[in-house]
């Protein structure tokens, strides 16, 4: 059984929760899926969780972005037919959750768990547990009791979409919550503006030239060849994006 | 069984180490605790290694800070009842070690090994040896032989600790080797003073305060609640801290 | 069977290649080489996967470094003996496969693949089909099709060879692609000179001292003890080296 890690920790501490995994259930699967999430960023926690799980089939999504950690925010477990998220009640897992049906909720045990890393206390136990068919301390909640998050959706008003930035990539790639499939369009953030193309992909664009397309969750990507668009626009997440078209 | 790497080379260089183990012992679960320790930094791969050895009942613990490769400097292997470590003699597994009980130790052969990587051309194919229960080519040495490594003691001078800079994770919290319980204190680092209050977890701090909580780990720890507490007291690994209490 | 992903797309996104593969082949060992290889870098990513595949028995090499995808740059498949190269013809894996000795070389079907994202959508489940002993939807073409991409040679002339820089690693350690074996030498990066000597390994400098050892590869490098000598010469991936000798 696969079990994922999204984690804003840094590796050595997700070094622990393995080694927690693995002594309840050895033949756990884990895939690293980040352990650099931007600190707290749990938006930013959301939108990889978003992203990843159309992709695993059957899985336990471990998220630790946390920082209610140790305070009176739920430890949660849900259930989503075949896929299990494992973490912080405080939306992470919303986005994905909601799209796959939440079918059942519970409220985990925290126990004697340290206060400040539930996720190698509580978490991993709960998932290595699961990952081997067993409950973990937990009670039943009602799915409406667990804490909602969501994107957004970008807004339209005449010719111009009001959107967000939802992830900036390693190559500063802008992934926005917009789905717009005009083929010219006006770009602002902030106070840089930019009228572009939509191409197909990367390729059919100059070098350095600022460019859209469909990123490869659907949504309008704005990107520079070879380059860095989220640095051109000075962009980060969460930054709302004018589309005139 | 379970072969963990903590190195300062890099994921590519730790790659090359993958394929050997996996050559050996294609069954072998590698666990990646770290590739980028800090170059050369003995004592952090030494805090990084003896804070994830509890979490993992049975491995062999590989690792690759090693400015010594290719000198004199033995390359051993530590044997401690289900625990082996395998690396450079330059004391880095010594607090691990001693903390589970060293029962025997061996002196690697290096053979025609590259002198600028034991990591892949000693360490790996001895530990995915050992993973087969199989014996690397070595001499058995005493175990006084080795070489030791500690964190140092806090010293308690009346209502004063002098206390150390352990490890900086990536939030910026200062994880150091002091075990004080003080409901307040005084902290000290460099030029920077700073009193603060503990708390059970970092989120019953205000944003921006610092505090100390204890680490997961079980030592006295500062940090700042969506914040920097590194930053602010532009601590370093090996920096002392002094605090008054 | 081993999968090993090399590319420069990050983390998350490589994530999505893993639930892909898994849910192809849930037995597939994956391998992490690198996820943060410079971006659209294809001699880095070369680099790497040369100095990696020998150490692989048998394997599946995946790279993504692919700034023509979505392009009419081919999706490609080679195979050598046990190894299996997939990802994009830009020449990444030619230095790799060439000394391995390409056998028989495929174009991949792109399908419906999203035009952003062919390591998602092509190469995973290439590779996994491939690691099932299946064939991907492909066409067989001449080995002779595949885009060629060499490390140059380094070139002497009486007492100097102009070399390049092929690889940097992170401790700022330069590999090169001469194999010279003089005792002493002046090296000349850009406007930077400097006399060194060569030594065994790194712990036989002085601390600070800049040298030439023979790399794990075996080609020559030049390194500073405990600091940085890219950094000293300001070198780059690409760069010419000049050294007299």
């Amino acid at each position: 059984m696969i079990i994922t890690l999204a984690t804003d920790i840094g590796w050595e501490y997700a070094a622990e929760m393995k080694g927690v995994i693995y002594s309840i259930n050895p033949r756990a699967k884990i895939v690293d899926v980040s352990h650099d999430i931007m600190p707290q960023n749990i938006m930013q926690g959301a939108f990889v969780i978003y992203s990843i799980t159309p992709y695993f089939k059957k899985a336990i999504h471990i998220a630790v972005v946390d920082p209610g950690v140790g305070t009176e925010r739920k430890a949660i477990a849900i259930k989503c037919k075949d896929t299990w998220f494992v973490g912080p009640d405080n939306g992470i897992f919303y986005p994905a959750a909601a799209r796959l049906g939440i079918q059942k909720a519970y409220q985990l045990s925290v126990g004697k768990a340290s206060p400040v890393f539930h996720g190698r206390d509580v978490f991993a136990p709960a998932a290595a547990l699961l990952s081997l068919n067993k409950k973990p301390k937990w009670k039943e909640i009602g799915v409406d009791e667990i804490k909602k998050l969501d994107f957004g959706k970008a807004e339209r008003r005449g010719s111009k979409v009001i959107a967000r930035v939802l992830f900036i990539d390693r190559f500063g790639n802008i992934i926005t919550n917009a789905d717009l499939k005009a083929e010219e369009m006006e770009v602002k953030i902030k106070d840089r503006q930019k009228k572009i193309r939509r191409v197909k992909s990367y390729g059919y664009a100059e070098k350095g030239e600022i460019v859209a397309v469909e990123s490869s969750g659907g949504f309008l990507e704005i990107a520079m060849r070879e380059g860095n668009a989220a640095s051109f626009f000075n962009a980060k997440e969460g930054d709302i994006i004018e589309i005139f078209f």
